[in-house]
């Protein structure tokens, strides 16, 4: 059975050098409330986002890029098109990449999206508790982009997502949950007014992408950007005085971090 | 004639505790200006955004959430068609929703797609003073998207506008008005330099499409809106130095209102 | 040879009070990642933004505004169409315009749109030295978005440019160059870490633009317009924690530019 375990710290600054150094450089097709949030949180932790949406340019920039983030929150059939060609091309250069179900189970156009994308073979699905067990095959009644359910609830399918897709699954939540199926990662901690700042779970998606590009494996990555943004959410949380100024300070903790002292 | 009324506290208050009970999901279609700024500010206030943009999910996620903004900021034909699906689930479900005519008047695409819009019969329209004159069929001159007509300037037409659509009109400016045609409710307050923040009327829209699923009537969701963000601005005021940080004071502001004494 | 100076403080403090008396009405086409932050510096500046982006409305509207940015960071085709067309208005109307060619070079349909873009001679061109290296013609490796070289490098190829063109060009970069093939004023300051917030060259393209419809000449408009985006920079780097807390600091000194003493 599981061996459930919290993340582990030293790895995180072990991976987080490692990302800085290389500063990769992170593809994005995501959603029109995520642009700019995302390619800030990325820059705030050492890597270098390219938003490079339009068909003509996915395939093509996803060769190039050392990661890949695809997540269908406002997606449309443009936006679709890219992701297929985008997706396609990583694949064939062997450049594990992430995708951010967003709302998939309670929109149907997007669920099919999110269904042939997985034909591409993600390395890391990151979601919310009613995204997982909706990509996993559950009727989920998630409300919208929020989820109805509890992140520990979606565990058992989440693991057996994983096994079945050979995918890390990530199930974001109060806790979240990292597992490869056998393996599973518990990442407590973080701020619950985290939850009222929008875009944070679609920035970690992106941020596990570029871990992707750094750390040894996509679970490391999966949990090492988990555990950074639980980090910074729960040190943002300390001077913030409500959602405004800990969406500010988050941006900052997540370019302090293993940088200044605990 | 009128008789204007101030904004009434206590009352604001109840629309605002009975918004945080419900929680409700709020479709915004709005502009690539205003996407992140908008759920942010509907996050701070309690509820829950959803921005769901495709034609193929738009008329369906309409029929399932709580209240639908539409927001012509940056109107292409596809959003045109996305927003002609919601607005007809939203009237089919008899639910109530909020129009707002960014940029009518100044633009012909845009002002030939409000009409087309104004078919599907919004419960508030919310806009600026040349945009409410454009709406009720005046050459208004607007100056792009920002106003050149002052909003006490706009109440006669926007009364007899609310009076023709059976429609709750808000009018933006540095005084509010809000009227469904008989009584005409003032906002002051707030803050001057809060005109250089931008999004925060497109935000405005959707927080009052918030309370539409809460108050007792579209009037009080409009006026609850209005108050709630001059309220919001007022006490963001204090601490800003500038735009910047007035922005994030004034997300906080929308979280701590209710919350914190005056 | 080249006379290179300094950016001239007096200057600047003279075209940013016209800048401010004519709240030039700016047009922007730009990218996803940017259209909030740059509508939210062209306020804090003092100009009043206006993302225009259907096909429907981009000519038209450019004939109206007194200034226009086109920026291809996440250029789809009906935003190159738009593009096209807003260009052809303003060059028609005998309005000076920039082009912000974000990540030519390293992505071939962008370098094709821009090309195409040139056609309508724009007045300033400002990019990173990577993409000023693509447009004058050199295969410059560009890293995404980021670029690979230093904006000193780029310095003769710009002057090239800017003659061959009869445009102003703006190389951004630790320090940088404005040109318009004579003369080159470099503009020194700022702070490393502003390369850690997203869309910060962006929004400098378009509060260029807005001083094309102030200053006295391209040359002046593109001078200031990065000296302001220096100073603004350096003053907010003197509080700022980190990334998030820089934004929102920078957006303030930009208000505050010529307002408080130095």
């Amino acid at each position: 059975m599981s061996t459930e375990r919290l993340w582990p710290h030293p790895e995180l600054a072990a991976d987080l050098s490692a990302l800085r150094r290389k500063a990769p450089l992170v593809h994005c097709i995501t959603n029109l409330v995520a642009d700019n949030f995302t390619a800030n949180a990325l820059l705030a932790v050492g890597a270098s986002p390219a938003m490079v949406v339009a068909e003509e340019e996915a395939g093509g920039f996803a060769a190039l890029a050392q990661a890949l983030l695809l997540n269908v929150g406002t997606v449309t059939p443009p936006d679709a098109r890219a992701m297929h060609a985008a997706a396609a091309a990583a694949r064939a250069a062997g450049r594990p990449w992430v995708l951010d179900p967003v709302g998939a189970g309670a929109l149907p156009y997007r669920t099919r999206v999110v269904a042939e994308l997985l034909e591409h073979r993600p390395a890391v699905i990151r979601g919310n508790a009613s995204e997982i067990l909706a990509v996993a095959g559950e009727a989920a009644g998630g409300k919208g982009v929020d989820s109805t359910a509890g992140s520990a609830e979606a565990l058992p399918r989440a693991r057996e997502l994983a096994t079945r897709l050979g995918a890390v699954v990530a199930v974001s939540g109060a806790v979240d949950f990292v597992t490869d199926g056998e393996e599973v990662f518990s990442v407590p901690g973080g701020n619950p007014l985290i939850t009222r700042v929008t875009a944070v779970g679609c920035a970690l998606g992106a941020v596990i992408a570029a871990f992707l590009a750094a750390a040894p494996s996509p679970l490391r990555a999966a949990v090492a950007g988990s555990a950074l943004f639980k980090l910074a959410a729960g040190r943002a949380g300390r001077t913030a005085r409500g959602p405004g100024s800990l969406a500010t300070a988050f941006l900052d903790q997540l370019f302090l971090a293993g940088v200044e002292k605990d």
